[in-house]
Protein backbone atom coordinates (compact mmCIF):
# COMPACT_ATOMS: atom_id res chain seq x y z
CA UNK A 1 0.00 0.00 0.00
CA UNK A 2 1.68 3.18 -0.98
CA UNK A 3 -0.66 6.14 0.77
CA UNK A 4 -4.24 6.73 1.87
CA UNK A 5 -5.48 8.00 -1.56
CA UNK A 6 -8.60 9.06 0.16
CA UNK A 7 -11.39 8.76 2.94
CA UNK A 8 -15.22 8.00 2.53
CA UNK A 9 -17.59 9.63 3.93
CA UNK A 10 -21.52 9.23 4.44
CA UNK A 11 -23.71 11.87 4.27
CA UNK A 12 -27.68 12.37 3.79
CA UNK A 13 -27.37 15.55 1.62
CA UNK A 14 -24.73 16.17 -0.77
CA UNK A 15 -25.49 19.73 -0.97
CA UNK A 16 -25.42 20.44 2.82
CA UNK A 17 -22.45 18.60 3.43
CA UNK A 18 -20.63 20.33 0.59
CA UNK A 19 -21.13 23.45 2.05
CA UNK A 20 -20.29 22.61 5.73
CA UNK A 21 -16.99 20.73 4.52
CA UNK A 22 -16.36 23.89 2.03
CA UNK A 23 -16.42 26.13 5.23
CA UNK A 24 -14.13 23.08 7.10
CA UNK A 25 -11.70 23.03 4.69
CA UNK A 26 -11.58 26.45 3.51
CA UNK A 27 -11.74 25.00 -0.15
CA UNK A 28 -14.69 24.18 -2.20
CA UNK A 29 -15.40 20.34 -3.92
CA UNK A 30 -13.19 20.07 -7.07
CA UNK A 31 -15.34 17.86 -8.80
CA UNK A 32 -18.23 15.95 -8.49
CA UNK A 33 -18.89 12.37 -10.07
CA UNK A 34 -22.30 10.24 -10.50
CA UNK A 35 -21.02 6.65 -9.82
CA UNK A 36 -24.14 4.70 -11.20
CA UNK A 37 -22.20 1.13 -10.75
CA UNK A 38 -21.72 1.73 -6.77
CA UNK A 39 -25.59 3.83 -6.88
CA UNK A 40 -23.96 7.22 -5.25
CA UNK A 41 -23.46 10.55 -5.91
CA UNK A 42 -20.01 11.95 -5.00
CA UNK A 43 -17.86 14.91 -3.79
CA UNK A 44 -14.42 15.56 -3.45
CA UNK A 45 -11.61 17.60 -1.89
CA UNK A 46 -8.27 17.37 -1.90
CA UNK A 47 -6.30 18.10 1.23
CA UNK A 48 -2.79 18.28 0.02
CA UNK A 49 -2.35 14.97 -1.09
CA UNK A 50 -5.37 13.23 0.49
CA UNK A 51 -8.71 13.55 -0.73
CA UNK A 52 -12.04 13.57 1.12
CA UNK A 53 -14.50 12.09 -1.05
CA UNK A 54 -18.22 12.44 -0.09
CA UNK A 55 -20.85 10.02 -0.80
CA UNK A 56 -24.40 10.41 -0.56
CA UNK A 57 -26.89 7.31 -1.61
CA UNK A 58 -28.77 7.64 -4.99
CA UNK A 59 -31.40 5.30 -3.91
CA UNK A 60 -33.79 5.04 -0.67
CA UNK A 61 -32.14 1.17 -0.16
CA UNK A 62 -28.71 2.01 -1.66
CA UNK A 63 -25.28 0.86 0.54
CA UNK A 64 -24.94 4.53 1.87
CA UNK A 65 -28.12 4.84 2.47
CA UNK A 66 -28.28 1.53 4.68
CA UNK A 67 -25.05 2.39 6.02
CA UNK A 68 -26.39 5.59 7.42
CA UNK A 69 -29.39 3.91 8.85
CA UNK A 70 -27.25 1.82 10.97
CA UNK A 71 -24.54 3.32 11.94
CA UNK A 72 -25.45 7.47 10.97
CA UNK A 73 -23.29 9.98 9.21
CA UNK A 74 -19.86 9.51 9.46
CA UNK A 75 -16.14 7.56 8.10
CA UNK A 76 -17.62 5.00 5.67
CA UNK A 77 -14.33 3.65 4.42
CA UNK A 78 -10.28 4.38 3.53
CA UNK A 79 -8.49 3.81 0.30
CA UNK A 80 -5.32 2.87 0.11
CA UNK A 81 -3.59 3.39 -3.40
CA UNK A 82 -1.51 -0.17 -4.65
CA UNK A 83 0.90 -0.25 -7.37
CA UNK A 84 -0.62 -3.90 -7.78
CA UNK A 85 -3.72 -4.03 -6.93
CA UNK A 86 -4.17 -7.74 -8.39
CA UNK A 87 -0.63 -8.71 -6.13
CA UNK A 88 -2.22 -6.92 -3.04
CA UNK A 89 -5.68 -8.86 -3.25
CA UNK A 90 -3.58 -11.90 -3.41
CA UNK A 91 -1.96 -11.11 -0.61
CA UNK A 92 -4.34 -9.67 1.59
CA UNK A 93 -6.32 -13.05 0.95
CA UNK A 94 -3.41 -15.30 1.88
CA UNK A 95 -3.02 -13.44 5.02
CA UNK A 96 -6.70 -14.23 5.75
CA UNK A 97 -8.75 -11.08 5.07
CA UNK A 98 -12.16 -10.98 3.50
CA UNK A 99 -12.35 -9.61 0.12
CA UNK A 100 -15.44 -8.17 -1.17
CA UNK A 101 -14.96 -8.86 -4.82
CA UNK A 102 -13.00 -11.63 -6.30
CA UNK A 103 -11.83 -9.89 -8.94
CA UNK A 104 -10.82 -5.78 -9.12
CA UNK A 105 -14.04 -3.45 -10.23
CA UNK A 106 -14.72 -0.36 -11.43
CA UNK A 107 -15.24 2.43 -9.41
CA UNK A 108 -15.16 6.25 -9.10
CA UNK A 109 -12.29 8.91 -9.81
CA UNK A 110 -11.23 6.23 -12.94
CA UNK A 111 -9.79 3.58 -10.62
CA UNK A 112 -9.91 -0.13 -10.05
CA UNK A 113 -11.03 -1.16 -6.45
CA UNK A 114 -11.75 -3.65 -4.57
CA UNK A 115 -12.88 -3.45 -0.33
CA UNK A 116 -11.98 -6.03 2.40
CA UNK A 117 -14.86 -7.01 4.29
CA UNK A 118 -14.84 -4.85 7.86
CA UNK A 119 -15.28 -8.23 9.73
CA UNK A 120 -11.75 -8.95 9.02
CA UNK A 121 -10.42 -5.62 9.71
CA UNK A 122 -11.68 -4.17 12.93
CA UNK A 123 -14.89 -2.54 11.80
CA UNK A 124 -13.21 -0.53 9.50
CA UNK A 125 -14.08 -1.08 5.37
CA UNK A 126 -10.95 -0.57 3.78
CA UNK A 127 -10.89 0.11 0.14
CA UNK A 128 -7.78 -0.96 -2.28
CA UNK A 129 -7.36 0.81 -5.41
CA UNK A 130 -5.36 1.51 -8.65
CA UNK A 131 -5.51 4.61 -11.63
CA UNK A 132 -6.64 3.09 -14.56
CA UNK A 133 -4.14 3.96 -17.31
CA UNK B 1 -5.45 22.35 6.66
CA UNK B 2 -2.14 21.49 5.70
CA UNK B 3 -2.60 17.51 5.23
CA UNK B 4 -4.13 14.56 6.94
CA UNK B 5 -1.71 14.09 9.76
CA UNK B 6 -3.35 10.78 11.09
CA UNK B 7 -6.60 8.43 10.75
CA UNK B 8 -7.38 7.18 14.73
CA UNK B 9 -9.13 4.15 15.12
CA UNK B 10 -10.61 2.52 18.25
CA UNK B 11 -9.62 -0.93 19.15
CA UNK B 12 -10.66 -3.22 21.84
CA UNK B 13 -7.06 -5.48 22.33
CA UNK B 14 -4.20 -3.03 20.81
CA UNK B 15 -2.08 -5.95 20.62
CA UNK B 16 -4.25 -7.87 18.62
CA UNK B 17 -5.43 -4.77 16.51
CA UNK B 18 -1.49 -4.33 16.23
CA UNK B 19 -0.87 -7.68 13.86
CA UNK B 20 -3.88 -7.56 12.01
CA UNK B 21 -2.91 -4.15 10.78
CA UNK B 22 0.89 -5.25 10.37
CA UNK B 23 -0.45 -7.62 8.66
CA UNK B 24 -2.94 -5.59 6.28
CA UNK B 25 -0.01 -2.52 5.88
CA UNK B 26 2.80 -5.65 5.80
CA UNK B 27 4.82 -3.59 8.45
CA UNK B 28 5.06 -3.29 11.93
CA UNK B 29 3.76 -0.29 13.88
CA UNK B 30 6.68 2.43 14.44
CA UNK B 31 5.91 3.53 17.87
CA UNK B 32 3.88 3.15 20.69
CA UNK B 33 2.65 5.54 23.19
CA UNK B 34 0.79 6.12 26.63
CA UNK B 35 -1.20 9.36 26.39
CA UNK B 36 -2.45 9.34 30.07
CA UNK B 37 -4.66 12.63 30.17
CA UNK B 38 -6.57 10.37 27.28
CA UNK B 39 -6.76 7.62 28.51
CA UNK B 40 -5.06 5.49 26.01
CA UNK B 41 -2.68 3.71 24.98
CA UNK B 42 -1.94 4.19 21.08
CA UNK B 43 0.11 2.52 18.44
CA UNK B 44 1.51 4.27 15.36
CA UNK B 45 1.91 2.76 11.60
CA UNK B 46 3.13 4.97 8.71
CA UNK B 47 1.52 4.86 4.96
CA UNK B 48 3.73 7.16 3.06
CA UNK B 49 3.07 10.67 4.98
CA UNK B 50 -0.19 9.34 6.58
CA UNK B 51 -0.13 8.09 10.18
CA UNK B 52 -2.51 5.09 11.38
CA UNK B 53 -3.07 5.80 15.20
CA UNK B 54 -4.43 2.32 16.94
CA UNK B 55 -6.14 3.57 20.35
CA UNK B 56 -6.91 1.37 23.32
CA UNK B 57 -9.07 2.24 26.46
CA UNK B 58 -6.45 2.22 29.50
CA UNK B 59 -10.37 1.93 31.44
CA UNK B 60 -13.56 0.62 31.17
CA UNK B 61 -15.31 4.07 31.22
CA UNK B 62 -12.49 5.56 29.10
CA UNK B 63 -13.67 8.00 26.07
CA UNK B 64 -12.45 4.85 23.70
CA UNK B 65 -14.27 2.28 25.74
CA UNK B 66 -17.47 4.43 25.66
CA UNK B 67 -16.81 4.90 21.87
CA UNK B 68 -16.62 1.16 21.47
CA UNK B 69 -19.32 0.02 23.28
CA UNK B 70 -21.64 2.74 21.56
CA UNK B 71 -20.37 2.17 17.82
CA UNK B 72 -18.49 -0.49 17.84
CA UNK B 73 -14.77 -0.87 16.74
CA UNK B 74 -13.68 1.07 13.86
CA UNK B 75 -12.80 4.90 12.85
CA UNK B 76 -12.90 7.18 15.62
CA UNK B 77 -10.94 10.65 14.47
CA UNK B 78 -9.03 12.39 11.82
CA UNK B 79 -6.33 14.48 12.36
CA UNK B 80 -5.56 17.96 10.25
CA UNK B 81 -2.42 19.53 10.25
CA UNK B 82 -2.41 23.26 11.03
CA UNK B 83 -0.06 25.61 10.28
CA UNK B 84 -1.34 27.91 13.30
CA UNK B 85 -3.53 26.21 15.41
CA UNK B 86 -4.95 29.18 16.97
CA UNK B 87 -5.85 30.84 14.00
CA UNK B 88 -7.50 27.87 12.49
CA UNK B 89 -9.35 27.36 15.81
CA UNK B 90 -10.61 30.62 16.00
CA UNK B 91 -11.71 30.57 11.97
CA UNK B 92 -13.96 27.53 13.06
CA UNK B 93 -15.20 28.82 15.52
CA UNK B 94 -16.49 31.67 13.47
CA UNK B 95 -17.49 29.18 10.72
CA UNK B 96 -20.04 27.40 13.36
CA UNK B 97 -18.36 24.61 14.28
CA UNK B 98 -18.23 23.71 18.14
CA UNK B 99 -14.67 23.31 19.49
CA UNK B 100 -14.52 20.63 22.73
CA UNK B 101 -11.54 22.63 24.09
CA UNK B 102 -11.34 26.45 24.34
CA UNK B 103 -7.36 26.42 23.98
CA UNK B 104 -5.45 23.65 22.41
CA UNK B 105 -4.21 20.59 24.84
CA UNK B 106 -1.18 18.73 24.98
CA UNK B 107 -1.96 15.00 23.03
CA UNK B 108 -0.11 12.54 21.74
CA UNK B 109 2.87 12.49 19.41
CA UNK B 110 4.26 15.67 20.82
CA UNK B 111 1.15 17.83 19.40
CA UNK B 112 -1.09 20.31 20.42
CA UNK B 113 -4.66 19.64 19.78
CA UNK B 114 -8.17 20.25 19.56
CA UNK B 115 -11.25 18.53 18.55
CA UNK B 116 -14.43 19.64 17.05
CA UNK B 117 -17.52 18.13 18.16
CA UNK B 118 -19.01 15.80 15.44
CA UNK B 119 -21.99 17.59 16.04
CA UNK B 120 -21.10 20.41 14.08
CA UNK B 121 -19.28 17.84 11.69
CA UNK B 122 -21.40 15.56 9.57
CA UNK B 123 -20.86 13.14 12.44
CA UNK B 124 -16.73 12.85 12.25
CA UNK B 125 -14.90 14.14 15.20
CA UNK B 126 -12.14 16.07 13.64
CA UNK B 127 -8.70 17.16 15.48
CA UNK B 128 -6.55 20.01 14.89
CA UNK B 129 -3.06 19.36 15.26
CA UNK B 130 0.08 21.15 15.26
CA UNK B 131 3.75 19.86 16.75
CA UNK B 132 4.79 21.26 19.14
CA UNK B 133 8.36 22.74 18.68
Amino acid sequence: MKNVEHIGIAVKELAAAEQLFSALFNANPYKREMVESEGVATSFFKINETKIELLESLSADGVIARFIEKKGEGFHHIAFETEDIIAEMKRLQEEGFILLNDTPKRGADNKLVCFLHPKSTNGILIELCQEIK
